[in-house]
């Protein structure tokens, strides 16, 4: 394509570099910004600009947070016992609006995919380990998603833990809530059937 | 949602204000951009700024440009006595890249739409007239989008002109080249028999 301003096919590039925008969602965008008013791409540029220099993370969970320690970390009544590991803050995000968890979290940053060259010294491991042998941890909860690379994460991990006493598990796998038998896949009907549960604790999450 | 961070959820709001964009799209984008270096954030948020602060519009076309005139209406080959009307500048990409089209182009940044609230005062028609009015352009070509608002704008901008000695056409309507004639719409496949062209006028367009 060929662009009438320099400027614009700047704009155009740099926003076609996000995930999933390719160059026509980008030009659509772009002009988009230039109808509206100036204030309103002032307003976006400075969000994430400041999003981008000034975020911090937990320095305990590795969450994104305003503070030093998250709001999660830093609320008493949580069971500091119980860690669920998860792969970023959307995963936090997700299992916060359940309110149905009242431990604590512990954000890897990503997966162990030796794809994609992510290894796990590129991922919030060690830190985990260590505060797992400060020994106030009692149950380690993997939450990962359930593909190769989340498989091998939580290896890599459980592996870590020999000789530590500390409990592990995953989420439960298995058919989610609403849907058809008929329409599930192999592998999770026969992983819910052997992981069943006593009736009662079905009722009991309601 | 709850977001851990107000600078995250500010960051959200402004990019979720883009249109096609939603809050979980714009959180994905938002956490993207928190893993690329410092670096990338940077330049998109100063590409946007600078085209917003920074970009012209050619006086003559109101095409975007760098300089005070656009590249297209500066070039003396190109026949300035042929103008065609169109919305927005992405019209004047697509129609560039036929390479079919030697005239200059004039830009009225969007149509008439009451719905929208956009009245021919908020579209540059009126230096439209006063151009046509010099008396330097013999044919003028709308190539506006065919809805309802196109066709509006068109028939708007057409009486303005009365009494001015001035052609003016459409853009041919009709089946799209490749298409097969039993999916055609009535209304598209009963125009493209209606003004249906010398046969040796299809062959010269190849």
């Amino acid at each position: 394509m060929e662009y009438a301003s320099k400027l614009l096919e700047n704009a155009v590039y740099e926003v076609s570099q996000l995930p999933g925008i390719g160059k026509r969602t980008a030009l659509r965008l772009v002009l988009h910004l230039l109808k509206q008013p100036e204030q309103q791409t002032t307003l976006l540029a400075e969000a994430i600009l400041k999003l981008r220099t000034e975020i911090n993370f937990c320095s305990s969970c590795y969450n994104i947070s305003d503070t030093e320690l998250c709001e999660i970390c830093a609320n008493p009544k949580r069971d500091a016992s119980l860690v669920c590991v998860v792969e970023d803050i959307r995963d936090v995000m997700a299992i916060e609006n359940t309110s149905q968890y009242q431990g604590l979290y512990h954000v890897l940053g990503g997966k162990i995919s030796p794809m994609e060259g992510i290894g796990p010294q590129d991922l919030n491991i060690v830190p985990l380990i260590t505060k797992i042998k400060e020994g106030n941890i009692k149950e380690l909860i993997f939450a990962l998603s359930s593909t190769m690379e989340g498989d091998t994460t939580n290896f890599y991990i459980y592996k870590q833990l020999e000789g530590i006493d500390v409990t592990t598990s995953t989420i439960a796998r298995g058919i989610a809530v609403g849907d058809e038998l008929e329409y599930a896949d192999e592998v999770t009907l026969g992983r819910s059937i052997l992981n069943r549960v006593p009736f009662e604790n079905s009722m009991k999450a309601n």
